[in-house]
């Protein structure tokens, strides 16, 4: 459907890295009709042909290259760690207008290894989606996986507002609520929201032994959940923003230290004023549904 | 429904603590028609009519002297460090061959307090249902609550028997697995599997920022989920559990001062070994849904 007061759409957007969150953004653009055409773009045939099968791509190749001479708009959804590699490929044989932007949860050393790319005629402008699941693959994927969820668009000063505007609105049309922050802050939010918790939650899971795994209920399930994400998806991304991880880390290890005080002192006051805190913060938090 | 073939009931069962566990207990009982009448016994008349009302109790007293009389199992709902001193009271009026049981979370203290009770010709034998919510309150009882989980039942050496095979038959009438263990063991394993995720998901919780919140998404919700429960029950639990809760809070220090280390000295192979281990300990966890 095509009509004068049909929004913006790209042309063509490819999708490097189909796997569950870029199996679900390719799914959600062609769904939404976003695009005239939705490449995916991969190592492995065999896996994009499926992919393709299943509905979520119009087409596939396993070319960076010829992918980007095509491509209105690229998102690329693979590893924090190989983000701004592809990138750099992909930029040689782009056309002139074509915007580059991705999915990645760490925010700092893509987008400064990328900031000669800020202003045009070709242009990175960095993304995160808050959305995602534990699982892996485009198997699972979900165009409606961003609905309703957060984007942060992560412009650096060089950047024009025309182009934070394309990315803010395609972000918009996927059904997502946007906001703009510097990658610095970015990392630093993201660290205290979702990477310590990984870590947390991982080495909550560590510590369970085998025979303590009958006696284990929806509390132990819900509080290490995230831990069964995938062990190199999460390596990359500790390690790209091992600073701010770190003083999380910190922060929530003098938390634990107060909690631990109060029950070693057997200190009733002093443990429900904490519990109290935890309850108001964890309260603030509205429900959203687990897609 | 009565026939020669139908399993042993109860004739009466008093419900002391008309809360959440309480009052899903009380449907359920009802529900799967374990016993002839369900007595729901509180300190509001009130809640307790409203909870009567709602369809979880045939009636309610406020008199526990008066319930214990006319109980023929008697099962405590209330906090874990009020359980003791009521099963006390209660066993004053009590008729030989009534069954007192409870649901606490931690069974070590409980358990020795009414030691001098494990034998006839009334019993006290503990029991926790591994089964529960971040919610308080009748209203949000459910009868399903119990369906599919574990409750631990905690005999001393002291028990008969005949009164274990008693209180096994009334958990599983409820639809629920049970497993015999020392108040020690469960506790230690209890501390592991609920009392520990519960300080680091609220240590978790306290370290989050207003303005960070809009960065939330699922992972961060799940993993603080049980942060959100009532500070007063979960301090007594924890203080209740101190030692075995200080101890898990340590071997979770340990963890987490290895992940600490590999990000900081930005070594991946350690970071993703420890990854690893934590996903597979979680993999092992079959999913069972959240009541």
């Amino acid at each position: 459907m095509s009509s004068p007061s049909s929004p913006p759409r790209e042309d063509t957007v490819a999708v490097v890295g189909v796997g569950l969150i870029g199996g679900s953004l390719a799914g959600a653009v062609r769904q939404r009709g976003l695009a005239r055409r939705v490449i995916g773009v991969g190592r492995d045939p065999q896996r994009l042909a499926a992919a393709q099968q299943a509905g979520l791509l119009d087409e596939f190749t396993c070319d960076l290259h010829a992918a980007a001479a095509e491509s209105s708009l690229m998102v690329f959804c693979t590893p924090v760690d190989k983000i701004a590699a592809q990138a750099q490929q992909a930029f040689a044989t782009a056309r002139p207008g074509t915007l580059f932007t991705d999915a990645g949860s760490v925010k700092g050393p893509i987008c400064s290894d990328l900031a000669a790319w800020a202003t045009g005629p070709k242009v990175f402008l960095g993304a995160h989606p808050l959305a995602g699941s534990e699982r892996a693959g485009f198997e699972h994927a979900d165009p409606q996986l961003f609905e309703d969820r957060m984007c942060v668009i992560t412009p650096l000063p060089a950047h024009a507002e025309q182009d934070i505007a394309r990315l803010t609105r395609f972000w918009q049309q996927l059904g997502m609520q946007t906001v703009r922050m510097s990658p610095a802050d970015h990392d630093a939010a993201v660290a205290c929201t979702s990477h310590v918790p990984h870590v947390v939650a991982a080495a909550l899971a560590a510590t369970l032994r085998d025979d303590q795994r009958p006696l284990t209920a929806t509390g132990f399930r819900d509080t290490t959940r995230v831990a069964a994400g995938d062990p190199d998806l999460w390596t990359a991304i500790l390690l790209q923003n091992a600073r701010s991880v770190t003083d999380g880390l910190q922060a929530v290890d003098a938390e634990l230290a107060a909690f631990r005080t109060a029950i070693e002192r057997s200190d009733p006051a002093a443990l429900k004023t904490l519990l109290e805190t935890a309850k108001t913060k964890r309260d603030a938090l509205t429900d959203i549904s687990r897609r």
